[in-house]
């Protein structure tokens, strides 16, 4: 069997899958990207030799990443994502009929295109009326906004190490701030809590530097080294751990249950942050 | 840089890891037996091509195979482990003050004295004075046990498919709760929820045959494929989630916080016994 090698940044294991057909192999303006089909992921997305999603278990991250701040928050209507070129966010945050608008920011046209071509199911909404695409950076998206009025930003980039970096900046949270309404949420993945968690511990504290409220939750993501995925989420005055409407949309994982469980609990917190964590 | 590959069974992701030195290679009457070196976990034990702990991560194993179970019973004074020769749960169990008496039922005593010899830190109780060792099959030394004396009984096998699949039926849990007092409480490791859901499921239903209560736990390990990894915990009447005593030990990820977090949402449960987790 072909296999396919991740060259994950910073990852202590390597994950190998079963290539069963090569579907697409391009090079766009930022980067490599390239479709496989393993026997069991089906479909699987990889951006300069990362996997960013499978069909089988995507739904996990991109519930994960949208629905607990679109929970947390009375009434979202106005929402940017950033990144999330392949759609999966978009889908997810859709599926709240209180949402207006989406603003979908990706620097790389060709992500959407391909996910449009090739995972259809997860693309499916890219093209909704409520969707404006801006194929641009999008700390420069959030720099130039003037407008309070947003509900929710959330960012679904590729690995913060890479050329995402510049979204992990105070500066760049601090314009993310400007876009919220007072009741806005802010969430963005922060890698793994086994591999990375010296990175996860920065975005938090750069994130306090701008927003009040600062928590972590997790999710197990079986595709992305280390597994045991954290998500940061900030806001100016509501808890992100607070289930503020319960609108009935269908999800695989996702449930109340799990926005309450998946945060971290106080103690476990305060050693992260206090970096006392003992792996 | 030379590299291992593990072989785990039913895996859709393959891990490799990096190796800097082969410490030792040997062959049992039941496995293969090696330890490498790799510069992020340690030291490594691999049974069969297939890692069992590193040094800088079994605690989670370990921790969480132990505690909560210990945690549940309201004195544990004798527990049987079955498997287990790294000496990884009995030390966790020694930490319990209680405790008069392990029994540590390990088929291989080639994994034990590897144990001690590459891995001290784990195996530093397996000589202590409460802790009698029996070379044996674990199935038949409590199907010959006629006294239900055992306030807690823990599988530490290897994976459930190879040979310690006798450990996994009716018979087995019948002799098991046959050992254990009226409070008594049985633990074992059942595989990833993402890889080997439909085996969790099977361990679940074969405890319900024998046991009024039975529930299921998970926590990270990121060595184990899947990750996502599922604990499966059943007793005659007290409730593995609730907490009973809180005895002042020493743990780097175990709490009383995740041992509340860890049992699966009862949603989430339902719909996992049902089969109807969509992946």
């Amino acid at each position: 069997m072909i296999k396919f090698t991740e060259k994950a940044p910073y990852a202590p294991v390597e994950y190998s899958y079963d290539v069963e057909e090569i579907l697409y192999k391009g090079k766009s303006k930022f980067q490599d990207i390239m479709v496989i089909r393993n026997p069991h992921f089906g479909r699987m997305l990889i951006l300069d030799d990362v996997v960013q999603l499978t069909e089988r278990d995507e739904f996990f991250y991109h519930e994960m990443l949208t629905h607990v701040v679109m929970h947390a928050h009375p009434d979202p209507r106005k929402v940017i994502v950033i990144g999330g070129g392949d759609g999966g966010v978009v889908r997810e945050v859709l599926k709240h009929k209180t949402v207006e608008k989406v603003y979908l920011v990706e620097i790389d046209e060709d992500v959407i295109n391909v996910s449009k071509r090739f995972f259809p199911n997860v693309a499916s909404d890219v093209d909704n009326l409520r969707v404006e695409i801006k194929i641009m950076d999008g700390a420069e998206f959030v720099k130039k906004r003037k407008l309070s009025d947003v509900d929710a930003v959330i960012i679904d980039s590729t690995d913060i190490i890479g050329f995402a970096r510049s979204l992990f900046t105070v500066d760049f949270f601090t314009s993310v701030k400007n876009c919220l309404t007072d009741e806005g949420m802010f969430v963005t993945h922060s890698e793994s809590l086994h591999f990375h968690k010296d990175m996860a511990i920065e975005v938090q504290e750069i994130l306090k530097k701008v927003f009040p409220l600062v928590d972590l939750y997790t999710a197990p993501i079986a595709t992305y080294p280390g597994n045991w995925w954290t998500f940061s989420v900030a806001s100016k005055k509501l808890s992100p751990r607070e289930i503020k409407r319960k609108p009935k949309i269908q999800t695989k994982y996702y449930s109340d249950e799990i926005h309450q469980q998946s945060f971290m609990p106080k103690g476990l917190y305060e050693k992260l942050i206090l970096r006392k964590l003992q792996w």
